[in-house]
Order: structure tokens, then sequence, then C-alpha cells
């Protein structure tokens, strides 16, 4: 018995259908004697429709509007899951997101919470209802309707749970938990049981996106236990938790890959003060995101700069970088959208030596050339050709040790 | 030069193409100096398609919710006319109904608009923005969604040019304006330039559907004049107004008719206190409205009571009334699906003796059977067989010389 916090994505919404299952979900864990708030994402393809119809209307994006726009996905879904929860006997109520008492600064479609005033909601749980809330939204300081960007249902999730003290966090969503590798590359990843928010951060930021980084991070600064669950089986998740919770320390979790990267690199760069700092403001100029950085002396007073984007991104960053180049009097660049990113993520990796030389080892035994390499406290990332990538997953789950479900020793 | 309020429905708002031709109308009225807000409906079928997507969830209506779900629509008409605006180049911002401060009481799908704080409104007209309003939609005092009821946009329009002191409020519709008939029967039927409100109710009332009759009321107390004009045409439309401000009363403006109509008669009621109050309470508490009652006595302290409902109210409300008739002891019912009401309406009627008469003649010039009659000050409503209804429109049409514009003498 106690206060939960649960999200449904919009899978899980996708039709009256799933809502009906959705409801009888909850509906048991009130019956359980549990408070419930449910915040819910729009249903399937809702927010595509949404953002297709404001395409036709003219070239440009006017950031409220789509936000006043897209917001109402979410309000339709709260509704839909209420109606049903009342139409089954178990008494609910729907909050948009200003009603939940949910204030964000006034960034409009990537805005952040900033306080949560849940009064309306504690009145809602007292009188018995279940709170449904609709996920990925806020108001601003002016009194506008703002998004939280991608991922925004899972941090609304989080970020009550932390307002509300809740006993339990659970994200419903349509994977059965944390994976030590892709489960369709590796027959035998496992399941982990348990996993740390720096590493549960470290794997989203590398493509195992099971939760958004955001709202991992939010989860990590309010230290609110995250159960990550498929929303339709009765299995248990991934409980993301702090290090000093977990059973054993594991050296290695897991496998992380991201095949969405293309790398840029410019030669003969002079090496003075500021030239790294022109290139990527021009870039984050244009909304291009930079990830894996190297920079190397080549010869005296010349650098090359090697570093990573969105493949999606490259076709719009290769004439900044020409411009670049141009002001900057390098020799050229070159690109490259056939790559891919391997990473291991472990939380007990920075107090074991010589976990990333076997790393390089793995690699090196099926032949696999690395052509970028970046590390942080519990991760050691390398940049492959992409057409190598399952090969080089499995490799490395393997050489962990990982498919028994222990993380790898080193 | 002023502010103008504008409304446009949701035929006219159906697709992007529309909203992009309402925009430059928009935009059009602001190049002339003036201030635009824009009221609008949801999109098309938007309301409908949420209406059965609310009904997959189960039986009953929870009201509540339902309006939290039907606002969403409104709320994405008006951020898509928005961006459409800004995209064109003209300044604009969307308000839902509680960010345009429109407060209402808290009777959740038929909510009357109780105050309307204007503060944001006006600080987005002087800042040079084209405001455009989610209508259909207020603010109950616990701080929920509501919703208007059945025209809702047309009453938030309204209020909004009231509470504005606007120097226009302009209806935009799929109809060129108030006809002295439906031009689909009376080939002559003449748009009327001006209409008066109380004429306006009345027509309403009767199925002459042009403007909502609680938006006509609103309009009335608050004396603001609607012209009622076609979306996408350039023809002015209606002028409804007060009865002084017309060029000439007239005796008979025009003939409205109303197919959705039921009778239905008891028998033998005992006449005494307390009978019609049992009986159209009944009918009141599922939801079910009378329009015409007449009661006749027959013999000595026993009536005969007939009254006509909605037609689709019919099947509900047999049961009720074979109660009433149990309870009271009457001597039996009869009900009739198949007829029709045709009325004429005008404003100079009250001061002008003979008109009924003149009616009541042109229905029994062409062999037609009066079953019932109700009046007002303003109109005279007859219940004839339904499949006689267009040749009565047509007749009194031609008997009250509405063809020629002019409104018919007596």
């Amino acid at each position: 018995m106690g206060l939960l916090v649960v999200k449904f994505g919009g899978s899980s919404v996708a039709t009256i259908e799933k809502i009906k299952s959705i409801a009888d979900k909850v509906a048991a864990m009130q019956a359980e004697g549990n408070q419930v708030v449910v915040v819910v994402s729009a249903m399937g393809d809702t927010t595509d429709e949404l953002i297709g119809l404001a395409g036709a209307t003219g070239d440009q994006a006017w950031h409220r509007e789509m936000d006043m726009l897209l917001a109402t996905g979410e309000q339709q879904s709260a509704a839909l899951l209420a109606m049903t929860l009342n139409n089954r006997g178990t008494p609910a109520v729907s909050l948009t997101g200003w009603q939940a008492g949910i204030h964000s600064d006034d960034t409009h479609s990537k805005a952040r919470i900033v306080s949560i005033a849940n009064g309306r909601i504690l009145q809602e749980l007292k009188q018995g209802n279940v709170v449904v809330i609709a996920g990925f939204q806020g108001l601003s300081p002016q009194g506008d309707i703002t998004t939280l960007g991608r991922g925004g249902s899972d941090t609304t999730a989080v970020a009550l749970a932390a307002s509300l003290s809740a006993d339990r966090c659970i994200i419903f969503t349509d994977v059965d938990g944390v994976y030590t590798a892709d489960p369709r590359i590796v027959p035998d990843a496992h399941k982990m049981s348990m996993v740390s928010y720096e590493e549960m951060l470290e794997m989203a930021s590398l493509g195992a996106v099971v939760m958004q980084p955001r709202a991992v991070e939010c989860a990590m600064h309010s230290q609110v236990e995250v159960e990550v669950r498929h929303s339709f089986k009765n299995d248990a998740g991934t409980l993301i938790t702090e290090v000093d919770k977990m059973e054993k320390q594991r050296v290695v979790s897991g496998v992380a890959h991201d095949t969405n990267v293309a790398r840029i690199a410019i030669f003969d760069v002079p090496d003075r003060p500021g030239v790294a700092s022109l290139l990527f403001n021009k870039l984050a100029q244009q909304g291009i995101n930079v990830d894996m950085v190297i920079q190397s002396a080549m010869r005296e007073n010349r650098n090359d700069i090697a570093f990573t984007i969105e493949k999606a991104d490259l076709n719009k960053a290769i004439p900044v970088v020409e411009e670049v180049v141009r002001e900057l009097g390098a020799s050229g660049l070159s690109y490259d959208a056939d790559v891919a990113k391997v990473s291991i993520v472990g939380a007990g990796m920075q107090s074991h030596p010589g976990v990333a030389a076997k790393m390089f080892e793995a690699l090196a035994e099926e032949g696999i050339n690395i052509h970028m390499i970046s590390t942080s406290e519990i991760r050691i990332s390398c940049l492959i050709d992409e057409d190598l990538i399952n090969k080089a997953v499995r490799a490395l789950h393997a050489k962990y040790d990982l498919g028994n479900g222990n993380g790898g020793c080193c």
C-alpha cells in the first residue's frame, strides 16, 4: 500500500482496447490499497499526425503554437483513460499539465519543469480518485502551454513521483526492461533486475533508449527509484536506482550501440586558441549536436579534429564545416556516414583497470578497426564501421560474460 | 478601423487549405487597421470523432471528462490558424478558453459563461497580434475545463464582443445569412439584410438554425450587433440587431419549419392541480424537452393534454408517459412521429390583428389540417402532417408576399 506514479507510453494507449487493458491494470493497483497517479502519452500516432498538420500550414516552426497543438494529444488520452476507469467503476479524474500544477520554464518545445504545485492532485487522491495526468506538458510563467520535448512524459512521471514522495514510479513501456545488450542482436542478452542511474544515463545516451536521458537525470537528482516494465506483461522489469542500493557492483553492465552516427574530420587546423569554439559554436547555432570529439596533433602547429554527429544532421553540417575550413585555412575535410558506435557501460569500471584493454582486444580478435575512442568514468565507446556493429556487440557481450546475468569481471 | 470579433465554424476550418483561406481573410481585416479577435470551432468532424472514441470507452457519459476531451478540438484549430497567420507574416497568438479568461459555471457539457477576464486578450491585441481563441469552452470555478454546449463557439464570440466592446461581431458560417424561408423549399426566398434579436430567437428555436439560440440570447442581453455571413463569399449577410434600429418593422419576417417533432397526447386526465407538473417533471428528469403544449377540457373534470417533443426522444418518452397514465388513472395515450411544425415570425405581428387568421386561411386553402397551434408575441406555430410541410412553407411565404424582400403586410 502506498502512492504509485505509473506512466504509460503512446503505444500502450494507442486504441480504446489498449486503454481498457491499462484501466484494468490501474484499477487492480488501486484495489490493492494504493493511491494511483497515472501519466499518459498521446495515443499512438496522434503526435505525428498533428505535426503533419502543422507542417502543412507553412515552413516555419512556431514553437509556442506547436506546444498548444501537441499538448492536446495527451489531454485526449488522459480524458479517455479517466472515462474508461469511471465506466468500469473506478473513480478517476483527468488533469492537464497546468491543472496538475506542473510549472515549467518558457523554452517552448523543450521546456524544463521548474516546480510542481501538487495541491489539486493530493485533493483528488484524498477523494479516492485515480488521477490521470496528461504527460509531456507544463505551464510557462507567462501562462502558456509548454511541452517538455522528446520523452517528456517520462520526465512528468519522475517529477511527479519526486514531488509526491511516491513509494514507486513505474514506467510501463513496450520493452521488458533494460537488457545487457539489444536482444535482437544478442540472443543471450539478459534483462537486468537493477541498473544504476549513471549506467542508465550512459546507455540511454548511447542509443539504448528504454527511458529518456532527461527523465533519468531527473530521477537521479531527486533520488526517485524507477521501475521500467512491459505494459502488457506481468514480469518484473528493471529497477533504476542508486549504485549503493545494488546488490553487487558490476564492472560491465551492458553493451550499447548506436548506428545513428556520422563522422566528420577537418585536416590541418592551425593550433591556436578559439578554433574548436568557432567550429562547435557554428554547429550549435544550426541545432547540430556533437557527440564524440578528438583532436590530434599531427605535425607542428597543425591539428586534425574529428567529431561525430547524428546521421540526419550530416547534410546540414557539411556546408557549415566547409565554411569553417575556409575561415581557418584548414587543408580540407572528410566525412563518413557508414559508421556506428559501440559502448560498454558499467558503474564498477572506474575501479577496475584493464577494462578498456579487454574491449580493444575483443574488437581486434574480430578484425574490427577502431576509428575513434571516447570514454567517461563508467563508459568506453568506440566508433567502428557500421556493417560490423552486430558482430562487435556480440563479441563484447561474450567477452564480458554478460549472458549469465552477473555482469562481467575484468 | 475598430475591434472586430469574428467566428469561423467547423466547416470553415475543416482542412489546412480552408484555414489558409480564412487566414487571408483575417489578415486583410487587420491590414485595414482593425484589431481582430478570431473565435474558431473544431476542424470538420473532429468533435464527432472524439465523441466516437468516448462512446467506445463505455456506456455512461462522464461530462467532466467529455469536456476535457472535446475542448482539445478547438485548441487544435486555434493553434493551427495562429501558425498559418504567423507563416503568412501576420503576427498571431492562440489562446484556450481559460487563457482567454472565459469563466463559466460548472454545468459540464452545457456550461454558461459567467464572466470574461479579458486582460490577456487586450495585452496580445496591444502587441499587434491577431488573437485566435478556442471557442466552445470555459473554466469552471473548480479550475476544470467546461464546454458550452451546441453552438458554443457562437456564444463565445458574442460574449467576447460584449466584453471587449467590439465594434463588430461577425459569425462566418456556411450559409449566406437569414432567409425569409428555407431557399431549398422556397425558390424565391429572400435574404434579409436585418432581423431583430427576437425574430432570430424564434426562428432559431423553430429549426432555422443559422445561429444558436443561446448565442442570440446572449447578443440580445448584451446589445451586441451580430452579422451572419458566408465564410467564403464576399456578399453582405444578415445583421441581427434591435427592433428599433431596423429601417422598417415587418409584420411577418419569415417562415420557419421544423420536421424534428413528434406529438404525444394523453386522454381523460383528471382535472386537478399538479397533474401537468407531474408529467413534465418526469419528462424533464429524462432530459426530454417539451415544446408545444395544449390542454383542453373535453368533458367535466377530465382533460386531454397534448404536447410535442423532439422525434429522437419519442422512444424514451413513451414508457415515461405510460407510467404517468397509470399513475393518474388517465384513459390512454397516442403518439405520432409523422408531424412537423410550420411557423411565421415577425416583430410587427403583435400590433397587427388578423395575422393568425391569414395563416390559417393559407393552410386551409391548401387543404392542410392543423393539429395544434401555439403562439408567442411574435410567432405563430402550427403542427401539421409532416408530408405537407414544404407545401405549407411555400403557401405561407407566398401569402405574406415575402419573396419581394419587404416582408408581408397583414
